[in-house]
């Protein structure tokens, strides 16, 4: 199993420091050869959706690749919805795939099937290492691709992995810097005015990016907003206080109705999440123009900072600080209150993975004013990442406290995350939003003009016959929980979890 | 909505009669449009890999085809495990797949992918619905192709869904019976002898199957096996004790190594499961030839009748009853144990989900002198099927008791399944074996020449930090869940939930 060694021995040259992982009897041997890698963490998950939504979180936290290592087709197939976040976001994630031995593959064994297939849609990048003497030439590659463009895909037969050939490692690539374009700045700061969007999106919007597209806005009257789902934002001082957009198309479309240019950096022209009858699809009027500011991975940053130094905007002062306003103590929990709770109490640097749908709408705005945070969301809309999320983030940020805002939906897809969090003893606070329903299903029927919600939508939007006891099954994957029904009772319970170390569910019950 | 009730009334005729489903937004108008399908039961999963797994169970059982409702390409990608599993059972199974509206697919919506490409790996029948008027032609399609080959998927963009246009329905087409080929059934004859193997397989192995299966074996002296993983056994009178091939590929090979002569009924040709360095993958030796009787979806248990009445193989006289032996009282519970406890407690017409790996190793042997039943496999190697599968076996057959052997790093995978259980007050008794471990990785490790477990592969197997505690997790979802460490107390908890309505979960822990 050299071979295997040699590839890990590789994966730590690139920077791989975890792999999350739920392997099977086609990985053995890379599992074996962990032992020789031992600056990789090997990280066990229940579930390869959990694996490959922590290797997300992990990602958009270090900002380098993670490593996930998954079982065949029906083990990527568990994690490719989170994959398909992850491939939203751009995260940098080296997906090792085994497959079967290459001289099996025609014997049609109960497991195989087309890995590659399944593979593609959430791969910036795919091969299958057809020969040895390929391996450590794919895996630079596939780390290079990971970097650049987000999750890459080697699909490892097994022959190929554990074969004893002697490899030697590739030279070192410097991946070089791309200039910034000065032209092309120009040709932006000629746009911008008041009847402008410039919009913000892509890897990680730091503080700085913030705080530079800010300082356009002020300067030029341009309206600045972030996407609706960003992979990852720093949020600090005034620029925490950045819009996204909306989520309903129309009222994005509304807070777009005066635009007459739109210019992107790092974002995606601004669409609707879903078509319904008769309603647009584009967001920013028809007769609107787009412009896009070409960045590279983490090029957004140094392109709006150029942009605010072309247009000579000035630093925005600081804000006097206003803490967000203490909640009111007793009474049902509403999503307002549940904003006020959260925001009045998030410790500094925390890292918010916010899979919230409708109950945590309002916590976004309400933090704007608590201490500096990093915030992450849904970027792909495939639900239950929030909880992997956090597992994978709280894995990269030893010091700091990750708390997930979480539907319970969305919660119950991958809620074996529970378990690694508690293995590890992670400090993630997981706040469980229970109104006992897919309630975004309920306002899309509605939206999508079925005025009266039908029995059978009666029958598969409900999650209360039976209802569900979050704390009992954190309990049972090792996790403690604690049930709150009023907005002191969850601050009081936010207090201590985020003065405890390790992980703590809170099921808050939603009004 | 027209198109959409026009589907669902096609579907009715079709013979659905369940949709498991975990909807989305993009299959708002189907939700809907179910209100105008009494006859279909609209079954709520909780993870799309349990509605998938779920319509397989059914499948299975009911021998006609269970619709699934599956959101996008993530929705769909959480339920290709369990497809995977169904596609090499071929079980009949239509799965109805969301996509947005085709205006809307060129904007790349968050939530876009490449929903045909994930689709094909586990599907007989695959196609997008272009236009409305084209869509009771597909469906019809569909369906077919459901019946004859196995997993169907038709996906559906949204628009086409919530037409108005009103839509005929195509013409019955009644499928014919395909004709045995007496030619073929000669040629087998004179293939049988000592030296052949008769291997069973396909979609649903049924009680004559088996019996004629056995007649040939005692008039010819061939040794009659049924396949590894077989999709569906019904078990009963002697040819209950019929073996399965063994899954460790070297036991598969010692008990073929007399075979000359290899005839599949319904079966794959014996290969490994996985490819081991220095080890066949080609469980007959290799001078064997192999004979295939073509046999279509449920042709097998014709096929092997018309062989057996060829050979004119007498009936097998029924050998006296011997009730399975009873279990010792006290002492810890290892697999010799617990085979013994379910063969002696299992009830008349039970239906056993089996998905217990190692630690239930013995259970299918020691039942084959308990009361007549079904058993169902792991057709496709893809865990995390079991406790779904019972969930629909259950829904198909609601007289019957199912019973699902389950180990618990495979139950951890799809443990939401509870949850539809309580909800439908299904009468499931999960037997969860908790040995701490994915103790079958321990194993493979073993064979695959790494002799000493490494310290990763020892952090990578390990389910014991924390202790899992399947009772609370049962409890949250709303099934009462209870602990057995002794035989006796295994055949008590056995006892009470056969007798009681409803599912339970029974958490056994093996030595």
């Amino acid at each position: 199993m050299k071979a295997a060694q040699s590839l890990l021995a590789l994966a730590e040259r690139e920077g791989a420091r975890a792999c999350f992982a739920n392997p099977g009897t086609s990985e053995m041997h890379l599992v074996a050869a962990l032992d020789s890698a031992p600056s990789i963490r090997p990280i066990l998950c229940l579930f390869e959706g959990v694996a490959t939504g922590a290797a997300d979180g992990y990602g958009r936290m270090m900002q380098a690749p993670a490593l996930t290592l998954l079982h065949l087709g029906p083990g990527l197939a568990n994690g490719l919805a989170n994959l398909h976040n992850a491939y939203r976001a751009r995260t940098p994630i080296v997906s090792l795939i085994g497959d079967h031995a290459t001289y099996h593959r025609a014997n049609n064994p109960p497991l195989a099937s087309d890995i590659a297939a399944l593979a593609r849609p959430v791969s910036s990048w795919l091969e299958t290492a057809g020969a040895t003497a390929d391996l450590l030439g794919l895996t630079q590659q596939a780390f290079q691709a990971a970097r650049r463009l987000g999750p890459a895909s080697l699909i490892l037969p097994a022959d190929i992995a554990w074969s004893d050939d002697t490899l030697s490692p590739p030279p070192v690539v410097a991946m070089p810097d791309q200039d910034l374009d000065a032209g092309q700045i120009e040709a932006a700061a000629r746009l911008l005015g008041p009847r402008t969007l410039l919009l913000l999106g892509g890897r990680f919007l730091s503080a700085e990016a913030c705080a530079s597209a800010e300082r356009i806005g002020v300067k030029t009257g341009a309206l600045v907003m972030i996407e609706t789902f960003p992979a990852r934002v720093r949020r600090e001082g005034s620029a925490a206080h950045l819009k996204r957009l909306p989520y309903l198309s129309e009222m994005a479309a509304a807070a777009l109705s005066q635009v007459e240019t739109v210019i992107l950096a790092g974002a995606a022209a601004p669409v609707a999440f879903f078509a319904l009858p008769g309603r647009a699809t584009r967001l920013a009027p028809d007769h609107a123009r787009t412009f896009e500011l070409t960045c590279s991975s983490g090029g957004v940053e140094r392109a709006l900072r150029s942009l605010a130094d072309f247009v000579k905007a000035a630093e925005v002062p600081a804000a006097p600080a206003s803490a967000p306003s203490p909640p009111a103590g007793s009474g049902a929990i509403d999503p307002a209150a549940l904003a006020q709770c959260f925001a009045a109490t998030l410790p500094a640097n925390a890292i918010v993975c916010d899979e919230s749908n409708t109950a945590g709408l309002f916590c976004y705005d309400a933090a704007a004013s608590a201490p500096a945070h990093d915030w992450l969301t849904l970027t792909g809309g495939a639900i239950g990442q929030g909880l992997p999320l956090a597992t994978g983030a709280a894995i990269a940020c030893p010091g700091r406290r990750v708390v997930a805002l979480e539907a319970d939906g969305s919660a119950l897809y991958t809620i074996q995350a529970l378990w690694t969090q508690a293995r590890e003893n992670l400090a993630v606070t997981n706040i469980v939003l229970n109104n006992g329903a897919y309630a975004i299903l309920r306002l899309e029927m509605m939206r999508a003009g079925v005025n009266q919600l039908s029995e059978a939508a009666d029958a598969l939007f409900d999650l209360k016959r039976p209802s569900i006891d979050f704390c009992d099954i954190a309990r049972g994957f090792g996790v403690p929980g604690e049930r709150v029904e009023t907005p002191a009772a969850l601050i009081a319970a936010l207090k201590r979890s985020y003065a405890a170390p390790g992980p703590a569910l809170i099921e808050v019950m939603i009004r």
